[in-house]
């Protein structure tokens, strides 16, 4: 429903790095129309005015986060985890069983910031652990609840302790499903779990029988972890999955060269499974040119943002693309602009946005703001002046949220 | 020459994350005295109130930037090199033989952009190119002079295409150093020059006449860039040059293991010859923790910032520091502490600054305050909120320079 006085204009932008100047016409919460600069009617009230300064880009898509395990509201705390992964899991345990923050102290200001750098969608893994209960997902649940008027977001259940070893896991992840966590997550199949055709089928049932999309995290690397990646292509398509699936990290991939890949790549193509990365410098990463260029969607994240996994998250996806660019050595404009594509369009696919995401009538108006000439220069330059709209109304300017992004 | 005109105080800081607060006594252009928070007398001006909340540290150093290359000051300007060396090496010739801006104009903001976050030493190498002749050398020249009052620079005579093969380089060289240019610059001289010891013989002998120290770009890899690592150590010691060489990027290290390098290492760190890397997350880097381990110095530096050869480098030591943490997966407080004394000390040893750096009684007062608690926590948040000192004067603050910036 709309009516004049829902109409607004963003005036003098220039979307997506093209070099012409456009006024934006928002009616609610959607863009209506594209115009030549200068043309919207003049008695619109300006929602923004780029100044022919400003490029117009889509909200950034946050594809892998874990919220409830951030520290962020909390002064900094040095990491105090052992080496292994299993450290980390206990360490993590013993660490939030008596935190000073519960969750939503800590996750709220994340959300915020991340925000307040241009993100609008996102996907949250939650931990499902016995060790946690239920408490931890219902809190997770509670605070999706209170930011639905600012940010999209997909929960993942995710069984990070493993799924056929930590008793009780099983029956949370149901619970979890049942409660309406979006994802079936799934970890290490081998690495963890140690029988990973097990811990396949107990993630593709589950997703089969609540009708969910799947999300593995993938550290096992080499033979072993593409393997898993060719078993959960067969489950994909066994189960009519197609486009419903998530590998997240899969360094398996970076351990092979290109004439190594071609054939996997394009299954994965094929199927619609999305390759979530960081683009990690310290691992090896899979690699997103190669990937795209077989068309299998690539989709990137901050993960562990100022956790007791790691400190070096800092949930600007806009820095995220930066990375990612010089991870693989990106520096002409087509290839930032790969990056960009990466943290935007890539990101919406993976969550399955649909048509509503985008700069084109039609599309939900959830928009980014920032100076800058071409999207390369976006990328490397990562400017921190930002406007962000969700909805049809500003909802952080300059680092901050505004006023508008109070419910209501 | 001080009296009590020249006396002011940094109040309520914490210095390089310490627990305590300190007042910290500037005299003149130096730092007096460190005195517990509170006891500085109140008569004397204030330079900067960190408010319990500010943490003092040692001014950045940027050891390896190219500002004789930049687009800095110039529109976003898509990347246009072919793929090799040579297409980077012919293609910057022909960029800038008609660019729109000329060197002072594209340098100038980007020097006072890296003081804006925090660096006040510099290396910058300096095109010794027959087709750009003498004319970069005296721009940068004049530039120097002109930040004198804002920066120490040091510049390297640094022979991009060659210094045996492009011919009049050798001529130019020793004009460069005889107009000032402090340090004798070599760049891979199997991979350019095809002649590693005439390349390096060229490079000490110059080094020897002009009683300068050296900088080699080193890119060649594996066996071949280990091989004249081997033969620079020699010449290092062959020439009394101990404490005086640096080894630019030296990818090659990245290429073996522990055990192979340890004697390696351990020839470096007794001649004193400075690894700096910027961590290239696309490329092999050194093991900087295990050359550090050994007792190498190890530095670090933007290198190219936004011009024919990269749009990635962003003039800021601090997120290089992050950058390198992330490259080595460093995420524990000592460690992120490490790559913070790379950027700092380190910087300062390879670039002989000697005693007159730190936070200390006697140290210039060449400071850095920034919003964090502890290295750890500055180097994962790097903050853009800082306040920069030279010399005793508060030269930048949030960004930009302050009316103190100005010579005088």
């Amino acid at each position: 429903m709309t009516d004049c006085l829902s109409r607004k204009v963003l005036r003098q932008v220039r979307p997506l790095g093209h070099d012409g100047l456009a006024d934006v016409l928002i009616d609610g919460d959607r863009i209506a129309a594209l115009l030549p600069a200068g043309s919207a009617p003049a008695e619109l009230p300006t929602l923004a005015d780029g100044d022919g300064r400003l490029m117009l880009l889509p909200a950034l898509v946050e594809s892998h986060i874990h919220f409830d395990k951030t520290l962020w509201g909390a002064p900094w705390r040095p990491n105090s985890s052992g080496p292994t992964r299993n450290h980390r899991i206990a360490n993590e345990q013993s660490v939030l069983a008596d935190f000073e923050l519960p969750l939503a102290e800590r996750a709220a200001p994340l959300i915020e910031h991340c925000v307040a750098r241009g993100s609008l969608h996102f996907r949250s893994h939650v931990d499902v652990q016995p060790a946690f209960g239920l408490a931890r997902i219902q809190e997770m649940l509670a605070l999706r609840e209170r930011y639905a008027h600012l940010v999209d977001m997909q929960l993942v259940a995710f069984p990070q302790a493993g799924l056929l070893t930590a008793p009780g896991t099983a029956e949370l992840m149901e619970h979890a499903l049942a409660l309406g966590l979006e994802v079936v997550g799934g970890i290490d199949p081998a690495g963890i779990d140690r029988d990973p055709v097990r811990h396949l089928e107990a993630v593709f049932e589950l997703a089969a029988r609540f009708g969910r999309g799947v999300d593995i995290h993938l550290h096992d690397g080499g033979e072993l972890g593409r393997f898993e990646i060719e078993r959960i292509a067969d489950m994909t398509e066994a189960h009519g999955l197609a486009g419903q699936v998530v590998i997240s990290h899969a360094y398996a991939l970076g351990a092979f060269g290109a004439e190594q890949l071609h054939a996997l790549a394009d299954r994965l193509a094929q199927l619609g499974i999305s390759i979530m990365s960081c683009a990690p410098s310290h691992y090896m990463a899979p690699p997103l040119a190669l990937l795209r260029s077989r068309g299998v969607n690539v989709c990137s994240g901050s993960d562990n943002v100022r956790d007791t996994w790691s400190p070096m998250g800092n949930g600007d996806m806009l820095d995220r693309a930066r990375l990612i660019a010089m991870r693989f050595g990106w520096s002409r404009d087509e290839q930032l602009a790969d990056a960009f594509d990466i943290v935007t369009r890539g990101g919406a696919k993976a969550l399955g946005l649909g048509e509503r995401y985008g700069v084109a009538p039609g599309c939900e108006a959830n928009l980014l703001l920032l100076p800058a000439r071409s999207i390369a220069e976006a990328v490397v330059s990562c400017p921190l002046e930002r406007t962000v709209i969700r909805h049809g109304r500003v909802v952080a300017r300059g680092g901050a949220l505004t006023e508008d992004a109070r419910p209501g």
